[in-house]
């Protein structure tokens, strides 16, 4: 079994860890990259190569930045042949042009569910596209892959509609606890959320706010095009005062010892 | 030991009904109140009295619509000797107007945290203001009081501050559920909420949002009551869409085979 990647970031390096592991040949073109990709590629022991070899390969992944994605479906498309993977968080629509930049080959949308750093649990994939059962028998190689709707677009859009849902109840634990730290009463407030909500409400809540406030300026970006592509089925209305939460937070530093609501 | 309750309705028969299997002697005026009220009072065995003898017990508990929560405070306000505790739903600021108006006895800002009908748990009642440690004595008589917060008005705080934020992920889930449905994802969206929110969070979802299309009016104004006391203390965000939201609510109809999102 080959694999190829197109970009090779922290997404490209899990996933061919766990292929490497399982014997397969993951093939990557560190032409004009980073130093530090070309060191995290060779870390994992992935074989360099030409970027034709890369979409010679019966699976190509694609895991780049968002904002190239859709030059890196272009230029692959009218080389792969096997299946082309777009693993990149676009949205449902990019992910439909993309789809249709790939002439010949099979596409597959697919999208990782939570973070690629989480622990202690199998890193899940969500697939969709005619193409996605094909792409499914990378399971046999470690990877743990399920197909989700039907179109490409579907898997993005899972995992779209979920992060907007888990950004949103961000934006509401800040605004909430910041009220509720200028009264003085924040512990309060977080104990009693923690006796309706669950016992692992305080712990979640905290690594929620510091991550909202370190990615303050992504989240908002990516609210923006949540709020888009919400547009095409609903008259949304939370995404507007998400995207004013994001917008506060971008300016808020986090300090050092920073508080409960993670930038006080 | 003898409580007087002003209003009888479910709080009061909840807590009523734990002072009564304790020995104590709780009474009420039933005068001009729906045979309901006077049924709801005789099956708890509550001891019926003038308003002038409950305003004469050491512990005065007002448990009344929030709307005469104030009206009942004046009245009671001249006589009370012992302590009145207000036990409404109202905003802090009412709370602080209720508590001046109690001319010489004490005063204590309670409210239940959770529902009153919580199965399997205590019903756990916060108290704040210079009078609640001795409101927390009913603790002899199996309620469960805590005192958290300083002021009148911190109690209350507390609970507004923990129901915005349950009312926001009521209208995040009711949106983000919406956008699913629409694009037939809405199973999917869902199992991997749980799977990233905890294996609860399907039977909380579905219990937030039928109790959020019930309640949608209520909901409504208890939001603008929310934004009100928000805009004290920060420039609220949030409260805008979710008051949206709950305006949209109020006119689904919740059929009968209710689907997931509680109210297509």
């Amino acid at each position: 079994m080959r694999v190829g990647f197109i970009g090779f970031g922290e997404v490209a390096q899990t996933l061919a860890s766990r292929l490497r592991s399982r014997g397969v040949e993951v093939v990557t073109s560190l032409e004009g990259r980073s130093p530090s990709t070309i060191e995290r590629a060779r870390t994992v022991g992935v074989t360099e190569t030409s970027e034709e070899d890369v979409y010679s390969c019966p699976v190509v992944i694609s895991a780049v930045t968002p904002g190239v994605a859709l030059g890196a479906a272009r230029r692959a498309g009218r080389h792969v042949r096997g299946i082309y993977v777009d693993i990149n968080n676009i949205s449902p629509e990019t992910v439909r042009m993309a789809s249709s930049l790939i002439e010949k080959g099979g596409f597959v949308d697919a999208a990782i569910m939570g973070s690629v750093r989480r622990k202690g649990a199998d890193i899940r994939i969500i697939a969709s596209g005619r193409d996605a059962e094909e792409f499914m028998k990378l399971n046999r190689y470690g990877l743990n892959i399920e197909v989700r709707g039907r179109e490409p677009g579907d898997a993005s859009a899972i995992k779209m509609l979920r992060s907007s849902y888990t950004k949103g109840v961000s934006a509401l634990l800040w605004e909430t606890l910041t009220a509720a730290h200028r009264l003085g009463l924040e512990e309060d407030v977080l104990e009693m959320l923690e006796y309706t909500e669950g016992n692992d409400f305080r712990e979640s809540a905290i690594s929620r706010l510091k991550s909202s406030c370190i990615h303050a300026r992504r989240r908002y970006e990516e609210m923006k095009e949540v709020q888009d592509m919400l547009a095409e089925v609903i008259d949304p209305v939370m995404p507007t005062c998400i995207i004013r939460i994001f917008d506060k937070l971008k300016d808020v530093k986090v300090s050092a010892d920073a508080r409960l609501q993670g930038c006080a």
